[in-house]
């Protein structure tokens, strides 16, 4: 609960009032290793707020998994867009380690949403955040070479590459596993 | 200005007060065809609503302009990631008509708001809106073919392909203006 009190401090106009109205409608979960929060197909119905653990967010193309980005402690995970509209997603969200969640429902955020405009304002803020990550990840995939992207989670959050199943990582960065396992001597050599 | 009061009438809790308070804070602009409302590295400043007219946001890869989207009449217009953080754009915008503006500067919706909720819920529902748009046009791109796109822009909004110029349309569907003439003719023989 700390955790996600911290997030919301990050807002401006916080005050403890709004973690106490938040508070008693909270649904803790557990997930383990290789457990789903949401599968393909169903609507995302709650937003996760990661206390401990890691996710990842897949969608399928041709077949195969594409990861489109992982998910940690300390940060909301949803299938964004199935969420806002209330429609069945195309993503389907895997958590990678055991993990520790507070879930927002949908319905909730409604109601707080029209109790006080500092959850309007969380609402606005997210919203212009994921946007701000979406055009990112964007830029990511068509702008930087694989081992410019490689280079840059090294730099930005090297512990992710410790935590993340290679085929994964390579999954996340379009490159095969063999041409991750390339980057990676290359940088090491250096 | 009626266009943009229709425009807001369509957000829940809606008054005539909220078209009060802003009424006399917009400003009105005019471009003439071709003329920029935004140069890249250029911090944007302003959200446009378009009265009249149309716009085109494009970047610049290997020194070449990649047409991002087309906004017309009655929608806002932005350089999105620009205005959220205030920092300089990596998007132009240029006008392909002369057009009609009603200008909401970023200092005059922060006012908003904190004088209103009803402006919060706004900034929320556009915010989550621009999300939306940004990742069905990444699909656009990634799981359509040229041809599917052409289609899905004859299907959805026919009137837009009579006002863009043509290479214009073809940097959007990321082909060249000689595969978007093929495409052209084929349809057209069908």
């Amino acid at each position: 609960m700390e955790a996600f009190q911290k997030y919301l401090q990050n807002f401006p106009n916080f005050t403890p009032q709004v973690m106490e109205e938040v508070k008693p409608h909270l649904i803790k979960r557990q997930l383990n290793k290789g457990e789903y929060f949401l599968r393909e197909g169903k609507i995302c119905r709650s937003i996760a707020f990661i206390e401990q653990g890691l996710f990842r967010i897949y969608y399928l193309q041709d077949g195969r998994e594409i990861t489109h980005c992982f998910c940690k402690e300390h940060h909301l995970s949803a299938a964004y867009s199935s969420f806002i509209t209330q429609s069945p997603s195309s993503t389907s969200i895997q958590a990678l380690e055991d993990s520790q969640l507070l879930l927002l429902p949908y319905a909730l955020l409604q109601d707080l949403y029209a109790q006080n405009p500092f959850w309007q304002q969380v609402g606005r803020m997210a919203a212009e955040q994921e946007y701000l990550v979406a055009e990112s990840h964007q830029r990511f995939l068509s702008d930087l070479s694989a081992q410019e992207r490689y280079q840059q989670i090294l730099t930005n959050d090297p512990t992710l590459l410790q935590r993340v199943p290679l085929n994964y990582l390579a999954s996340y960065l379009q490159i095969t596993p063999e041409t991750l396992s390339r980057i990676r001597n290359k940088i090491s050599r250096t």
